[in-house]
């Protein structure tokens, strides 16, 4: 046997979603990609804004010495600081260089941030639905993911994670805004949760630590404001990257930020450097953490996703489908009409139309459409949407 | 405690290495960084190719949509295929774009395929002096890392690779060029470690895989060749980058390459891909993806390289120190005057000269110079080489 246990285990478990994937390709084949409507995955269709093309433009032009040479672990000094400046306002804390490190993406940041915390067996605690690879994160360190589920709306349940914390628990980890839900948690449920921390840490005697994913946070509508994670509690840690907000998926350009009222503040920041190095990652790519340094405030036209959210709710809605409309990220996550969401999945896939069941998210019963593509995608789906919907209807 | 007991402990062993530096910056603060003569990096100082910067431009001025979004897991179609077919020649074999994996340079590959390999305790065999970071690459995927000496002359010594086999044995990890020592593993002994390995995989019915980190390859003198390794034996995997070949170490892009005739080679590649993504590297950064593309077979120019090698070897030599002349990468690694090499590199940090010692590398009793600086600082680094040798020998 070539490959590792837990890995053919995860292969096989993984099965059934790469068959899907792997009929979305062969309807793309068989009809043409401008006949399959493809929702299922979240690579934004938005162009990086113009000054991005043209700072990056600039800067090779430039072509300072060293420039695609490794940077330092931690990041160039000049983007870990542009970064801390801009998170001193949205954050409304005093952060500086030291609190950031630059990493490759927030799923880099992610494995940076669990490698460094975790001991064999730690829980981590996640609100289902979750995004699917937070458990493979965990597993990466030796830690254990426990979900919980969320509440109707998708709101955060604090008795819930009350109830789940454990004397294994060292982090909870939470998306807002959320993929797949689309929800943003407010202001007083973030609060709630640094209360509830501080609580159970004060009478463990176990520092808990807050670990907020946010890489959706400038992708919000209808002036939601998202409220700050790390100024709630005080061990608390922010992962983010650029890849929504200046649509730069491919890049793998991100950062961790840090409490800096941290207990052990000092030793997290070394731990988090030296395990950037040890995982392989190395530095944040060297070019991308220039780019950054100098559009910072810069994002991609958010009123573009709006206007498909929109296009893509009205839609749904008229067809009797049953939803929560996302505040912020470029997913909905509708019911499903019928029970079992893989099935739905199916009703959809035969109308060219691909989504991912709520099943992998840890959100059975619902399916999620990325709707961050072309609005002929949007419009052009009504058909299939409605003939999927009247066949569950008549079953 | 915030942080994981390992890393805690890995950061204490680290410390003695992190104080050396940080004496380091201190020493430019003190003296300014022209008077610190800094050959403790493998930061390589030649600059990349014009023709980068030209592609790069085009790449970017073109504008192609989705150039930036997420690429496969895999890797963009046509770099996987770029990279094959410099493969089939380079290696003498058939590989296809199914068989290569663009990856976050040689260090995403390297942790990528040991989590794929290896099951807990799986053990992974190194010859010595290594590449400091061999061992937390392996210990990540919960692999035990066993090193086993080279010889004198730091060539393989395939007896002693025999004898440390055992039934936890699942890979052997060379890398030639070798970083410390610039030891380029001749074609008798790559020959011989695949028949060895072959033999000792059919006897105990284990497949033991081969796994061959060759980041340096392009970086060779006097006409070195260096032997293919993948087509040396069926169960190989090469890992390499464009760090060295093209001076990008800081822009993370590498690649994996597994042999088209191992036994489970898809799913192998499957598992390979798999773990590019759960790892959070997600895929190997887009933009560089494309360049690297346009740029097979071009490389820095190495006679720079190698005159810089002349400068430091005729030097040192005169001094008396002794060393083997590196054959390829761009480290020389001389025995250290005196038996404490830590001792000895102090001698030389009181000079302003900053090098390795060779304990950092499974190699003590030796220290590493790192000669991709200025040939300025090779120069006038001479009179300090000279001091420390003198008060080593006057001990």
């Amino acid at each position: 046997m070539a490959i590792s246990q837990k890995i053919r285990n995860y292969a096989a478990q993984a099965s059934w979603i790469r068959r899907m994937f792997e009929e979305g390709i062969n309807l793309k084949k068989q009809y043409g990609c401008e006949n399959v409507f493809d929702f299922s995955l979240g690579n934004p269709n938005a162009p990086p804004p113009e000054l991005f093309r043209e700072q990056l433009l600039r800067i090779m032009t430039a072509s300072e010495a060293g420039l695609h040479g490794y940077t330092p672990n931690a990041g160039h000094p000049e983007a870990r600081k542009a970064v801390a400046t801009t998170l001193c306002e949205a954050e409304g804390m005093q952060l500086s260089a030291e609190h950031v490190v630059m990493t490759c993406g927030a799923g880099g940041a992610l494995n940076v941030i669990f490698k460094a915390l975790l001991d064999p067996g730690d829980e981590v605690l996640v609100p289902a639905p979750y995004f699917v690879e937070y458990p493979f994160y965990v597993d990466n360190a030796s830690g254990v993911t426990k979900f919980v589920a969320t509440r109707d709306d998708f709101s955060l349940d604090l008795e819930a994670i009350g109830r789940a914390i454990t004397d294994r628990t060292k982090v909870v980890l939470i998306n807002s805004p959320n993929n797949p839900t689309g929800r943003v948690y407010d202001e007083k449920s973030i609060r709630g949760l640094g209360s509830l921390l501080m609580e159970r840490s004060l009478s463990s005697g176990r520092d808990l630590y807050l670990v907020s994913d946010e890489p959706y946070a400038e992708i919000v509508y209808d002036n939601v404001k998202v409220p700050s994670v790390l100024s709630s509690y005080r061990n608390s840690i922010k992962a983010s990257s650029y890849s929504k907000s200046l649509s730069l998926p491919g890049e793998r350009i991100g950062y961790i930020a840090v409490n800096p009222e941290m207990k052990e503040v000092e030793e997290l920041m070394g731990a988090l450097i030296l395990c950037n190095r040890i995982l392989g990652f190395v530095n944040a790519p060297a070019l991308m953490q220039k780019v950054i340094s100098c559009l910072q405030g810069v994002k991609v036209n958010v009123a573009e996703y709006e206007r498909k959210r929109s296009l893509l709710c009205d839609g749904l809605s008229s067809l009797g489908y049953s939803f929560r409309k996302p505040e912020g990220a470029f997913y909905l996550f509708p019911r499903s009409p019928i029970t079992d969401d893989v099935e739905f999945v199916r009703l959809l896939q035969k109308r060219r139309i691909l989504t991912v069941p709520g099943t992998g998210f840890g959100g059975p019963g619902y399916f999620r459409i990325a709707y961050c593509v072309d609005d002929a995608t949007i419009m052009n789906a009504m058909g299939g949407f409605k003939e999927a919907i009247d066949e569950a209807s008549n079953r």
